[in-house]
């Protein structure tokens, strides 16, 4: 069976993110003046090959603790579904 | 009203994605040989200030559109849901 995890890696609240704030505020200048927050992140699609779900959703979790993410300063969400 | 709107966005079908090639390379070599293909992306958290839910989604859309994502080699999806 196929599955998609669908990963997404963003800062841990307190690291300083300059590109969105850099995003933040050229929305400003682009007048989007009701923009108060941009978090930037990574995000990472992957196909893959497993027996059952748990198996996928376990192994893309092992993926993003050892090279997806850095633990020091990122943290991240995952979801696992059919691929067809 | 306050809403977050999660967007990412990622390359189009058929153009090339080296970095999605080199974290597929180093998966199989940390031994997850059943990794058949990895799509990079990245991904934007906006709160943002808007009288209805609407308004919101239409505003995060423009953004997309004018600043996050490059129409010619890139598309992007997003979610709107309210902030608290």
């Amino acid at each position: 069976m196929k599955y998609c995890g669908k990963v997404v890696v963003t800062l841990k609240p307190g690291v300083f993110d300059p590109q969105g704030m850099t995003i933040k505020n050229a929305l400003h200048t682009l007048s989007y003046q009701e923009v108060e927050e941009v978090e930037t992140g990574k995000y990472f699609r992957i196909i893959l090959k497993a027996v059952t779900k748990e198996e996928a959703e376990r192994r893309v979790q092992e993926m993003c603790e050892r090279l997806l993410a850095n633990p020091v300063i990122e943290r991240y969400t995952f979801e696992v579904e059919e691929f067809r």
